[in-house]
């Protein structure tokens, strides 16, 4: 029994379907005999169910546009936020991963990261223009932007500033989602970023180039040509319907695998540029620093990464037994490979089952059955990607970098 | 251009890559130069963009749960209330496809077809029981449900009365939503109903199960037991987050590939028993007239299908040129392996670029560039899946059954 977060402990006459669970567990890890009791005696126990008021009356009416149930409210994203009320759009909002199951985020709890908050887009005024090196700068509607051809893909991103509160001296007691749910996975549909740098006709100068977005810190970053050209999307839906306003309505940049503030939010400019342009947000931050004191510039893929959801901080495990052990792995080079799970704080590792393993640069559920003894146990995971890459431990992850620095720790979780 | 219903028209001054974009058109089409004019002149005309209001104002704060842009509030479910206002939850609401993109429909847009409304199911109440031919039945807790190992898949529903309106002897003008939308495609995670059969015990002589609801309907199906055994699922969360109510909160059956009632919603109960129980909702409805005047019971497998969702029914094409068709196709026998698209009524065909075609029983996207020329043209697209089925003509579909049947109707849509 996994308890999630806020939940009553299962009240004891409801939890028949729990006890031969267990039993069965048992029998399976330990081969001792399924039967017994009650419910292996020759005659069945009769169960019944108790009528529930809801079964009594006609339900709700037909909505427009659905929500959560009323007792999932508290699934909610987890705040950071730097400057408190002072800014209260500036920071993040983090996925609730412990809560979350599958591969795909829902929108409404995908993560958001912004600097000046989420600004009000009238998708009717909004332009999109692609200058500077270019033959032909082109200047777009959203409407026009939509009746291109498009491409749907599932992708995550990640900031590279997740799990950077993992860094804490002493393990933080907060719910997974609020130390590494600074990256979520969508469907993404849009236009192939390359087909309309074809169309403006690049420049053979045109060897970087400038995306901006339309917030009011018209957040910027520099991006290599080359990627643009390989598997940038220009993305106007995420999980089938438009862009939420958190990420980017009505236009976002997706450069798959790359850190997540290079997935310009709000696009309104592309500019054709011969070298990187240096903003404020490539500059004053998003480096990373290095133990001699410089800091490492344009560290754009992220890393293979993996962190186990459940059970996870902050949950009980109310009884020995058989629990599933789940998260989620993922890396910016391609396919994830390989999770191996240790439950000895990384002396023995097992192999776990994957789900989406067959997508690169998405997420991949990893699924692990465990048997907890009562005994104290660390539960990491530690993921392998198709480029033959393997997370490295925290101890060999920190002597990389100064103590300092704050990003792109894709270190092995505890 | 594709307009999307209740658009504005683009505005010129805003459309300059619009008009690059049919220049490029052209010229792939015709061969014609695709340069001239301004665009194509040797000095590039400088273009810029004003400054829009929310670039100078700090942005909206973080909330817990996202939703879409106020500018999308017009993207809702298409309603049709058989009973009207005297049964508001009566009927469906079916998902708006021909605003949507991508496989994954977003659970808030996810179609609804409820016999009695959407119940307020409160989750630490609610009990699921597997009882009849069983050595030990089993009553379970929610909680108790959601710490057993799970599996996540992709796949769609579909009611089986889905298009029945596509049946009137003159095409409807309404959006392709409302009438063939009584399908969506989600990610689900949840518990094989095989692993819960094998530990309640099934005895040798359970051949059915009948699978019932917690509405006050009681929506109850029978099931053959080799669809529980096979692919079958208890789920518990819709697209990365608990189920939402009007998709089962919290817990409901998905059998995937088969007509959509049978996927019981809000599920309280599962009974194995010889046979089929032949309820209300499998006698008085979802059988199929035949010409005889016989009603063929217990289709489960939906048909291999498609429909092009834009350009489609009420949309206008303002100008001549390049459009992208697109649309969706499934099947329940398994993988869609092929879709032709037509533009003249059926007497040529040319098959589109498929996304999502590795996955079985689910929504697989189909996209075809398309030059119109002006011309009166009839859009339809034939799918053919790994079993080998084709989508029948209307013709051949409409004499195998009664005039007056309503299920099951997978022929080609024009």
């Amino acid at each position: 029994m996994v308890y999630r977060m806020g939940d009553a402990p299962p009240k004891q006459n409801e939890s028949s379907g729990r006890r031969n669970f267990l039993k069965k567990s048992a029998a399976l890890v330990s081969g001792a005999a399924a039967t017994g009791g009650a419910a292996g005696a020759a005659a069945p126990p009769a169960l019944s169910l108790e009528g529930k008021p809801w079964e009594r009356v006609y339900g709700a009416a037909f909505t427009g546009y659905g929500e959560p149930s009323r007792f999932e409210r508290p699934v909610v994203r987890h705040f950071l936020k730097p400057y408190g009320d002072l800014a209260p759009g500036s920071g993040a909002a983090l996925a609730p991963i412990e809560r979350l199951e599958g591969i795909i985020t829902p929108s409404g709890l995908h993560f958001n990261r912004s600097h000046s908050g989420v600004p009000d887009i009238d998708p009717n005024e909004h332009q999109f223009l692609l200058h500077g090196l270019v033959q032909r700068p082109l200047k777009f509607s959203v409407d026009a932007l939509l009746s291109y051809p498009m491409t749907t893909r599932i992708h995550f991103i990640e900031c590279s500033g997740n799990s950077s509160r993992n860094l804490a001296p002493q393990p933080l007691q907060l719910p997974a989602g609020a130390i590494h749910g600074n990256m979520s996975c969508s469907e993404w549909t849009g236009i192939p970023l390359r087909a309309l740098l074809e169309e403006a006709g690049l420049a053979p100068d045109a060897k970087w180039l400038l995306a901006e977005g339309a917030d009011s810190a018209h957040m910027s970053r520099s991006i290599p040509i080359e990627k643009a050209l390989d598997d940038a999307l220009l993305a106007l839906y995420q999980n089938g319907e438009r862009l939420r306003p958190e990420q980017g309505y009505p236009l976002r940049l997706l450069l798959p695998g790359w850190e997540g503030n290079m997935n310009v939010k709000w696009l309104r400019r592309i500019k054709a540029t011969t070298g990187p342009t240096h903003t404020k947000d490539e500059t004053s931050k998003y480096t990373d620093l290095q133990p001699d004191g410089r800091a490492l510039q344009f560290t754009f893929e992220m890393g293979v990464k993996s962190v186990i959801t459940r059970p996870s901080s902050t949950m009980t495990l109310p009884r020995t037994g058989l629990y599933e052990i789940t998260g989620i792995a993922w890396s910016g080079a391609g396919r994830v490979n390989r999770v191996e799970v240790s439950t000895d704080g990384g002396l023995t590792w097992t192999d776990a089952a994957l789900t989406g393993a067959e997508r690169p640069k998405a997420f991949t559920r990893f699924r692990l059955p465990w048997e907890w003894k009562g005994r104290e146990a660390v539960l990491q995971s530690r993921a392998t990607d198709e480029a033959g890459q393997t997370q490295p431990t925290r101890t060999a992850w920190r002597a990389r970098y100064s103590p300092g620095n704050l990003f792109h720790n894709n270190s092995i979780i505890s």
